[in-house]
């Protein structure tokens, strides 16, 4: 199944994605249903509301406001990691343990939005396409062989980023990737059924109509189910939270000379058989 | 004002504090009275159920299921600052700019509970009492003149962190910071009216009857309107966002030789007129 949510005049509005057809979901958001269980996916293919058409209809992200920060991995991907380093003249050594961070909930916004981005703050804004998914039910310590059924579904994320101010604070990543509208997210969440192996999907970025970033899950260092077993040490997580999965290489900062994102720019985002989403930068 | 959350047949219960009686405050958690402004004082004020006994309940953590993560300041003590870099073997040089990371919603648990803290996951954890405050009305980019009109009321908050752990994940904060039952918080919330001048507060940190930790609010580096006029550059803060505000020095790591809290101590946190939280600790 597909979940859209999009602007009505009651405010948010969730529904359900066949082919170009959205039937609403009414008296739930996207967290909300997935706290129901299967109670809330039952509810979901039930659903008989007048269907409208996508294509009327501005999307905004599939949860706009998620219950608790986005948790997000960075230096995930392995070349990803040594352009990283090397831009910054460390030693090119993989991560053993993840890198976790937070972006804060009101980065969020919708897929096809323009990112309204505050340049008097920061002239170093950059893309990072990545793979989102949100998780499905409460828990703990959960084991590696039972993580993937953690796993609701899939969407995609722009985790723009600031750079010199993700390094500013201490080392700590969190202000810098937490500003207003860089955290654009969608088109949809696509269940995990329809997904056959989150693994073996491309992923891309172009600004402009360049490609950026270019590279497959496959090259993750920590895979889903090492991502979920490591957040869930020690630590609950909830259903409706969203990870966000780090970033393969590519990105603006490492590039020689750097490059970051400037108003007019138009940045696309896409992972294979998940979505893509598109923004435009303006200045605030 | 004071409000307390209480344990109640029907789930967390707000209620309002007045000397040693509770009046509930039906229908609504302290995060969405917060969000009613003035609107939501006025109905705590005329709240009129028939009060309760404070010593029969059980008090829960005034905002038990923040909204989104806890935003937290580092090293935002000079002494603490200086006893953390020498600990490291870092030159001993003040932070310019806030050292800003996050802790999971999972972490909050009650003034007076238990914590029960997995020993498998790592045996440093350690103390740091802070004075936390929380955010009264939705703001950006607030000008430090008008910044102590956004902060709605204060409580006390344990910050209890693994020290390993806090920098095994590429140096992020964010894990060692957020396992679950490490963020006690309480007893209450007072409303900002009732603290003539919160950086004049002394606070202190007792593991078993001895003094760990004891100082004054009027050692911060960066005071309550340097902390949100930061932290609101780029970024919205919401109605009923918490806010620690970093430790003193005196925690367990910085000592010699390092000490961490241990199955059965017994911790106290205190900020001189906003309240005092006890906790023990209990292997999980």
């Amino acid at each position: 199944m597909r979940f859209v949510t999009y602007a009505s005049a009651g405010g948010p509005q969730l529904g359900r994605l066949d082919g170009q057809a959205v039937t609403p979901i009414p008296g739930l958001s996207l967290t909300e249903l997935i706290g129901l269980g299967p109670v809330g996916l039952a509810r979901a293919a039930h659903a008989s509301e007048a269907a409208l058409p996508l294509g009327d209809l501005r999307l905004l992200a599939p949860i706009g406001e998620p219950r608790r920060n986005i948790l997000c991995l960075g230096m995930n991907y392995a070349e990803h990691a040594a352009e990283s380093l090397r831009a910054k003249g460390q030693p090119v050594v993989m991560p053993k343990v993840p890198v976790i961070f937070t972006k804060a909930t009101t980065a969020v916004t919708g897929p096809y939005d323009d990112l309204h981005l505050d340049y008097g703050l920061t002239t170093e804004y950059d893309w990072e396409v990545e793979l989102g998914f949100v998780i499905g039910k409460r828990g703990k310590n959960i084991p590696r062989a039972e993580a993937l059924d953690y796993v609701f579904g899939f969407t995609v994320i722009n985790d723009v980023s600031a750079r010199d101010v993700q390094t500013a604070h201490g080392g700590q990543f969190f202000r810098g990737k937490s500003f207003d509208e860089t955290c654009p997210m969608g088109p949809w969440v696509v269940t995990a059924d329809e997904i056959a192996d989150p693994h073996a999907l491309t992923l891309r970025c172009m600004v402009n109509g360049v490609v950026k970033q270019e590279s497959t899950t496959a090259d993750f260092i920590f895979d889903i189910p090492a991502m979920i077993e490591w957040l869930s040490k020690g630590m609950t997580l909830l259903p409706g939270d969203v990870i966000s999965t780090g970033t393969p290489s590519g990105v603006g900062f490492a590039r020689t000379p750097a490059e970051f994102l400037k108003p007019g720019d138009v940045v696309v985002c896409e992972v294979e058989g998940v979505g893509k989403i598109e923004n435009r930068i303006v200045s605030a």
